[in-house]
């Protein structure tokens, strides 16, 4: 691809000299090198590519840095990425030392606020405001939001706020009728009635397509899309919901639309209070495939990772076993019906499956109530989100004791997503809570057993497992809580001259933990399935025996397994007499962008460091 | 007070069989008894008051146990308890033994689902109505959910689902036009605007006092108050926002008229889908103290509590010194403006002070803004309460490394209020979160001390501290970060026969530790005021001289405070070479309603306990 135009904006400022129809080609150049680089890189298509018109309209009628821009979930966001300096950078995008996939303003002062998690842009957006008035400034702010990031509960908790402040405040509602998957709730159908009667019935009908011209990366032909400029107009309507809340509406308007979104957002960026812009964007807008088929392109791997089975796969075939021969279970996500990897369930159990949106709190809470009348639900999670419930974890699952079984996909270090998605917290912040059993299958069939487990478990249970494909180990003994299971026995120590024969033990806390513990010799390697309760047992006969136990696994250190165990070691008197713990896994600081390898090199959970560990 | 009639109601099913008049003598009785408790034993007075008719009318009209009544942030439901044959046990109200705050399923077949913490009823609701429908039952479900509850986030969530899923449930609105403090945001702004489109401008004028009989119990006078019943008609009105998600709205009706309420939901149970009666009513209804000012007569200390300077009063006057001094300091609550401490600041600073609504998760990422706007935000929220904005204090204050100060009141353990207000994890949640630092002060001059250096503080910072009358210890070195204190140093120890001389040093974190850390004799006293960073050269020379350390801490042991200073002496190799740790904390339980002494004690937190294990 030719990226004459592009190459010349290194700023908004560039932008704002641009003609009409060079503003045009820009969004085209734009929307062809984002879909290169994520189609090479990985990454979030479709989202960013329905708001590429959104971005470059927002950067010709606002000042930013001056004017704050906030993006709601950073994934639409790439476009504003490219046309604010970063465009360079932006090629080696999810990759360390390249532009990461969220907005961060430790990368740019663009980037007025983080986003890599959902609903937040609309407090942000206040918090913005507030300091605007006390600080006597007089920049403007505008919050981006998806349709699906609304359905989260803090953004409406932002917009009661925000209607009774009465700020001056633009949020831009980028509805793309699209969560992750398809958007879901009473909200939702609203905006589809507002979409409707609001003449936009033919929205999409009319939309004319041109081939580009581009030749195209391999993996499908760049359609770039060319809005009929009849099907918008400059209409300010007024839409009940938010004009009671205090919010002026004006919309709905084709996101897509460059010339007239400018139109739009000038008249905008003038008035006074909080005014909301309803746009309404195509998902995946400009890559035929990505329009057909935006859940699969809502995140993409890059090209070449290798396939293979993974944990969510075996989460979805195991689940729809258990739903067939037991009327109780179901399950339950917020709006990641395919990362975990529930599509097929949804498809084959559509009455027992539960997509309530971008909304964790009311997910887990609804289990718990689905569990005291009787169900066995199953909620599945990824672990940087399963944060966003953690209150309800406690206050609403483990004090009743209810059988709820979390699914916490992703859990463990993730790789390109960054700092906003790393899932390393969860050993730490759900070991705390009385009552949870907390599980890490080390393979495929070993998660199969826990879910069937947990179906004759009375009390809650949380399963955590990375996104990673599956090395089978073959299975040994039953999962229960509290039993561990011995995968390899050292040969048994030998007594050295001046030095005491120690028995070493690593405890591996799932599947990478394992796979690195298995690469030392001469120490027993166990499989630490049952995060809690710890084998006490095992536990007692190794503080007996005065071993030297190394705990590993794939999360912080503060309040982790390794904690647990030591201090269970030292409660019993172990240590005094002679028993030592080394615990590896993550120190106190935030992962940014890297490989999960890199990651743990920086945390010393490498091979040649658990072995000298072993051998010192 | 003579409670003739109430005492022959063992159940709902002998509410059933009472005349109207007979109803609102039971309605009568009901009052007198929750004041007189609430009034002896502390507890929740002025909501309680308000919702005795809505209690009596629900179990009048439904058949719970079978029906399931949800009673929404549960300090509205003692007439429902009381009523269901709980009034013996709630003469000990929020005591050992007597009934708990909140409903609790642990404790009657009648309390369908836990309800501490806010804004859950409504997805508890549609998982009991999704169980209904999966295990082909019929009962019927009914949330009683108060117009402040309606502002968090996850009721928005839970109506969104609702309305989608079109089941048949019951959403009684008790609005009383407060949260806990004054409501506030668009939502109640709307809400007002019905009550007076709607005809009910006249509704607290039209309203007649008539002074009860009722001899008074030392505080307050009783009155009764009698509705005019021109005032409420049988209307059926729409609103737009609820129906424009699906949901039937019926109201506004008044929610102390009790036959016309049970009237209104007799038609309202027959109807199909969900529907939502919005009932008006008085907060503190019947008790003229608590009509006068309900945000006082919200939580009521028991009778006799002796009175004292609280952490929070130190809050709220240093804050109100550091804000007349720097015009960038603000405050944040979340509908807990006089539990916090901050109603001075509040009058003082209006302009500096936001109330955001029981709206946790939007406070803290509302703060981050602020904080990232140029202003130093002070975030007060109770201990059990942050646990709903646990994924903001990470992805958006602690990831961006904002200076946002979390002041957390009622840390620790909470006593009467039991289990779902604990304020016991927080210690262990936070301290993995990077980039965060902890406090916790001795008393009241440290705090203030704390609170000053946090202006200073580049990043973010939380405070910990309970509800307690401040013992002043006289203060000595500077508050810094990974700084603790010698508070009392023990003469040096002495080598006894066949046994090293060891030094014994107590680590006490916060006020209540301290305290019982100085009954004991034998051991340095240190105040462990900065949680994390840990002072690492005061454990380095600890740890070089063989000490024996025991921490102590009104927290949990995972992940808190004794666990974090084992894992470094552990990493460190002090432990080793003869270094002891003994971790005092909080056991991996929940804790029930009961004194703040007892749950010490059952957990080992005593003076005895504490001098043993230093004489061992």
């Amino acid at each position: 691809m030719n990226y004459s135009l592009l190459d010349s904006i290194n700023s908004p400022a560039d932008l704002k000299k641009l003609s009409p129809a060079e503003l045009k080609q820009a969004a085209l150049e734009t929307r062809a090198l984002i879909t290169e680089s994520v189609l090479k890189n990985g990454g979030h298509l479709a989202s960013s590519l329905g708001a590429v018109e959104i971005a470059l309209a927002l950067h010709y009628v606002f000042d930013a840095p001056r004017d704050k821009i906030l993006w709601d979930v950073g994934h639409q966001a790439y476009a504003h990425k490219i046309v604010t300096g970063r465009r360079e950078a932006f090629k080696a995008l999810r990759t360390d030392g390249g532009v990461c996939a969220f907005p961060n303003p430790a990368e740019s002062e663009y980037d007025a606020f983080i986003a890599g998690h959902a609903s937040t842009s609309l407090s942000a957006a206040l918090g913005y405001c507030r300091a605007r008035k006390l600080r006597g400034e007089d920049y403007r702010v505008a919050a981006v939001i998806g349709d699906g990031a609304l359905t989260g509960g803090m953004a409406f908790e932002a917009l009661n706020d925000i209607g009774a402040d009465g700020c001056d405040v633009t949020i831009i509602l980028n509805d793309n009728d699209m969560s992750i998957s398809k958007n879901v709730g009473a909200m939702n159908r609203y905006f589809s009635r507002l979409r409707i009667s609001k003449g936009y019935l033919g929205f999409k009908a009319k939309t004319k397509r041109v081939v580009s011209a581009v030749p195209l990366f391999g993996r499908g032909v760049l359609f770039l899309l060319e809005k009929s400029r009849n099907a918008v107009r400059w209409v300010a309507k007024t839409n009940k919901m938010f004009e009671q809340m205090g919010i002026r509406y004006y919309g709905p308007f084709d996101g897509n639309d460059l010339s007239n979104l400018i139109k739009v957002l000038k008249e905008a960026r003038k008035l006074k209070g909080p005014v909301l812009v309803h746009l309404l964007t195509q998902k995946g807008c400009g890559f035929a495939d990505a329009e057909a088929d935006p859940a699969a392109y809502h995140g993409v791997n890059p090209a070449g990772a290798v396939g293979g089975k993974a944990f969510s796969d075996v989460v979805g075939a195991t689940l729809c076993e258990l739903a067939a021969s037991d009327p109780r279970v179901c399950a339950v996500t917020a709006a990641m019906t395919d990362g975990t990897g529930l599509a097929g369930f949804a498809e084959e159990f559509p009455d027992r499956f539960f997509d309530v949106g971008i909304a964790e709190p009311h997910a887990v809470t609804a289990a718990a109530a689905m569990a005291a009348g009787g169900l066995r639900p199953y909620v599945a999670i990824y672990s940087t989100f399963l944060q966003r419930a953690y209150d309800q974890a406690v206050h609403d699952v483990a004090l009743q004791n209810l059988p709820v079984t979390f699914l916490i996909d992703r859990a463990g270090v993730g790789g390109p997503d960054g700092a906003t998605h790393q899932g390393v917290f969860d050993i730490s912040y759900l070991s705390g809570i009385p009552n949870l059993a907390v599980f890490a299958p080390k393979d495929g069939e070993e998660l199969k057993q826990m879910l069937h487990f947990s179906l004759m478990h009375p009390g809650p249970l949380a399963i955590r497992y990375p996104r990673a494909f599956i090395k089978e180990y073959g299975s040994a003994a039953r999962v229960l809580p509290g039993k561990w299971e011995v995968i390899r026995s050292a040969e048994p120590p030998k007594k050295k001259l001046f030095k005491k024969a120690v028995k070493k033990i690593i405890l591996a806390v799932g599947s990478r933990a394992l796979e690195l513990a298995l690469k030392t010799n001469g120490a027993d390697v166990i499989n630490a399935r049952s995060v809690k309760p710890l084998d006490f047992i095992f536990l007692d006969a190794a503080g007996k025996e005065e071993a030297l136990i190394v705990t590993v696994e794939d999360g912080i250190l503060s309040g982790g397994f390794g904690a647990a165990v030591l201090l269970y070691m030292n409660q019993k008197g172990f240590l005094e007499n002679g028993a030592r713990v080394v615990s590896l896994g993550l120190s106190d600081k935030f992962i940014h962008t890297c490989s999960q390898g890199k990651a743990f090199k920086d945390n010393g959970l490498t091979k040649e460091n658990l072995q000298k560990i072993l051998d010192d």
